[in-house]
């Protein structure tokens, strides 16, 4: 079970450099020059850094079993040398979402937002890691870090996914986002 | 948001004192003479502590409406004066479990196993607290934390629904299981 843990640090230095800082909703956080990911915990104190985010991979919530195998059919991992671009999207939802019971989610995630079905529209060309944080600590500024990889001839294609996405019933309880893209280098 | 995170703390002094330390499956646990319930974290070193446990209460993952309407019209909180015994049982879930789908998972827990329908049969005498482990740290020695509360009177019943959810579907991937039963003192 090891190597499901991730920290993203946010500063004036690391491998990707960070393009663009958007926020969608909410509250923002500070701009940063560069973008790494830690494999594991981060030591507490890290120089220069303007923001920590830890996210945990774990199984999935929604997806049934003839979703995953058209997503399995069709993904690809992230780190393909053609996806020099990238972004990280950290998304919390508000406590109405969390109230709902699960058949209750599961309805509003697909039945009537498509999240699933959307986002394998894009596939293979948007490669996507979710990372959970709501259960990794008390008081985590965030519920998910997703991070997106894609060649720059898919940029628009993934403005497009984005903005279907958060036209959704389900974007409705998303009370703080911040579209984050970089360059790998 | 704060409030979700709870330590259980084994060793020689606490508040309840236990009363029998049962491996049902997988690794044991050290036996202690008590255990310590703190609201958060705890402190990194804890003198005479034989174990720390950490567990963070979270949104349902399989309840659906209607059996949450059921269980809100039956349940009882923990803390009630005649509950005097309780069981803290650690549990952790093969690799098998977390490999299925969301659909998958839940017709397991309750068209299959009835998990729900179950405990639904033993309320309000047995009060139910669970905490999740899996998802706040990377290598946590169990998935899940069920704090109990019960009269004397009710342990049989108590007894008996654990045999019922041991003898389920649901059960047999269940790769660790620790029974540790106590008084509340």
């Amino acid at each position: 079970m090891s190597g499901r843990l991730f920290t993203f640090v946010g500063g004036a230095s690391g491998a990707w450099r960070v393009s663009r800082t958007e926020t969608i909703v909410g509250e923002a956080l500070p701009e940063v020059a560069c973008i790494d990911m830690i494999a594991g915990d981060a030591p507490q104190a890290i120089p220069d850094a303007q923001w920590i985010l830890r996210g945990i991979t774990s199984n999935e919530r929604y997806v049934e079993r003839a979703e995953k195998v058209q997503l399995l059919a069709k993904q690809q991992g992230l780190g393909r040398s053609a996806a020099t671009l990238g972004a990280l999207i950290p998304i919390r939802k508000n406590a109405a979402w969390w109230a709902l019971t699960q058949d209750e989610r599961r309805s509003i995630f697909e039945a009537q937002s498509q999240h699933t079905q959307i986002g394998l529209e894009y596939l293979p060309a948007i490669a996507r890691k979710l990372h959970h944080c709501r259960d990794l600590a008390e008081d985590a500024p965030f519920d998910f870090l997703t991070l997106f990889e894609f060649a720059p001839e898919h940029e628009s294609a993934f403005n497009d996914l984005l903005a279907r996405l958060r036209d959704t019933l389900e974007w409705t309880y998303v009370e703080r986002e911040v579209d984050i893209r970089f360059v790998r280098s």
